[in-house]
């Protein structure tokens, strides 16, 4: 049994604690929490005071980071790797490289393992870009995200004067994609491939039409894009709009012998996006506890972990069963 | 530079060919085959006799095996692991775990690698079955293939008595994997997953109907199939039919939280399945010749590969380029 704590509890915490009842060779110690545990509502885990973590140190095979890559992951993964094998899901992309050399440095310091940025994005759809532009070099690779909603754009639509609460959704260019996939070329720009929905809930007395020009002239966040925006009200965005769906295309066209046209697609359509990432989570935090196992200290990505570790099975059933 | 070889010259090793142009980090040294080599045309690689392969181990880092399942690579690829890092393609699915085991040992007793069983279904769709069922272990996993042409189908149609040429065409139930995606718990069987379409040139004389009856109650082959026969001529099966496309998809499905639907699924559509297959055959030899440099030695599949080991790039490359 692989013992595994949960640092950090909110939906990707909980959607851990649901993945790890799904896999039968990890035992759940507990959740740890900078809140008050009292106040802390799980799905039937032990909740324990983040300052108990390092006591149980003895308890726990791997630790499995919930917080936000924002300002959580940066500090909570190297200072937890000081302790505990430990895997994250620290997606701000432009900055793996630097988390990566911390965690690293921290984790051969120490004699532990780290596994960063899993999860889809990061995660899965990195495997995907790997796999097939090493298969199919001289291809193109696009990736798509949605339908789906953005926390990142949903919080941009929030801070907005005026805003009571407000959800925004990614859509794909369906048609773009399926250019792409009948071996179209195209010179595609960020407007080209993706469009945004914004569902927003005002104040009393808010100007619709001046805070509707702040959203599609926000730059980074919807200025380079189509974005449409609808004002509801907060009992319609809490009874449809609340939900966390995501998902998204990762698509590599190539060519052999000159006109051959080759397609490898990869597609993940999500009711839940946090409970999704937490699956990935759980199932690198196995491949984390193997490598412990091992003594191969270090930090690693999805990148540099061979598929088997992934799996409760031996080496033998995968071959049989799965090949 | 890897210097490869490519042993055995039909479409499989064609394509190799073609992939390891694709590909700056390779130099091909030759094509070695048991034909006269002045009767093999390729496309400008230097032609060996099989004999001489032997005599060249200093020139060669890896030796991609071209041959066939059925006799070919159940022989070729211990005997040449003896000698020689190796990469091949079986994929007699059944006999895997045995060919697994003979290979093992001989690189194990030679110091030297061997990945078996590269190519697609086995290969790439191997991984995903992996990674998919490892990070919703709960779920359901189904295979589709095509639309494409089976070469194990064409041939027992070929081999019927009266027959002088044939394509098999494999298509899946595009209505099932719709449903599947949606959710549905379909209980299916064989006939219900793919149909069976075949385009047969018949010699002078032969009797259409009794031929029909012969082919869709094959065994193994079509009697479990919904199996349709067109009987057209030699010019129109060289001018429609001899391609060979292929490609399907896995689908795997699961939920979290019990009601949230989670959709996992892996699309080839290909226009030429050797050059294809030949295209992952090279990724996985640059593999190989990096686990030989890491003294690495023994057998291996898809399934025990580090993602990153199939790319020429660096771990700091990818991390900074495709996570």
């Amino acid at each position: 049994m692989i013992k595994a704590a949960i640092v950090g509890y909110g939906n990707l915490g909980g959607g851990v604690e649901l993945a790890l009842k799904e896999s039968s060779d990890f035992q759940l110690v507990g959740v740890y929490t900078r809140r008050a545990p009292k106040d802390v509502k799980t799905y039937g885990a032990k909740v324990y005071s983040m300052d108990e973590l390092l006591a149980m140190k003895d308890q726990i095979d791997v630790c499995i980071l919930c917080g936000g890559s924002a300002t959580d992951l940066p500090v909570q993964t190297p200072e937890i790797t000081r302790f505990f094998n430990t895997v994250d899901s620290f997606d701000t992309h432009a900055k793996i490289p630097e988390h990566f050399a911390t965690v690293n440095q921290t984790a051969i310091e120490n004699n532990t393992v780290s596994i960063i940025s899993t999860g889809w994005d990061p995660g899965l759809f990195s495997l995907n870009r790997l796999y097939a532009q090493s298969i199919l070099p001289s291809g193109e690779t696009h990736t798509f995200w949605g339908d789906g909603v953005s926390q990142g754009h949903s919080d941009a639509l929030r801070r907005i004067d005026g805003v009571v609460d407000a959800t925004q959704y990614t859509l794909p260019n369906k048609e773009v994609i399926e250019k792409l996939r009948l071996g179209e070329k195209l010179a595609l720009s960020t407007r080209d491939k993706h469009f945004r929905e914004c569902f927003v809930v005002l104040e009393a007395g808010a100007n619709a039409e001046k805070i509707r020009e702040e959203i599609v002239t926000m730059p980074n966040y919807f200025a380079d894009y189509d974005t449409t925006v609808e004002f509801i009200s907060q009992e319609e965005l809490d009874k449809n709009h609340k939900a966390m769906p995501h998902g998204g295309t990762v698509l590599h066209t190539g060519k052999t012998n000159q006109n051959h046209h080759q397609v490898i697609e990869y597609n993940l359509s999500l009711d839940s996006n946090p409970e999704f990432t937490a699956s990935v989570l759980v199932a690198y935090a196995r491949a984390c506890a193997r490598l412990a196992t091992e003594k191969q200290f270090g930090a690693y990505t999805v990148l540099d972990i061979a598929p088997k570790y992934l799996s409760p099975r031996t080496d033998e059933q995968l071959r049989k069963e799965l090949l």
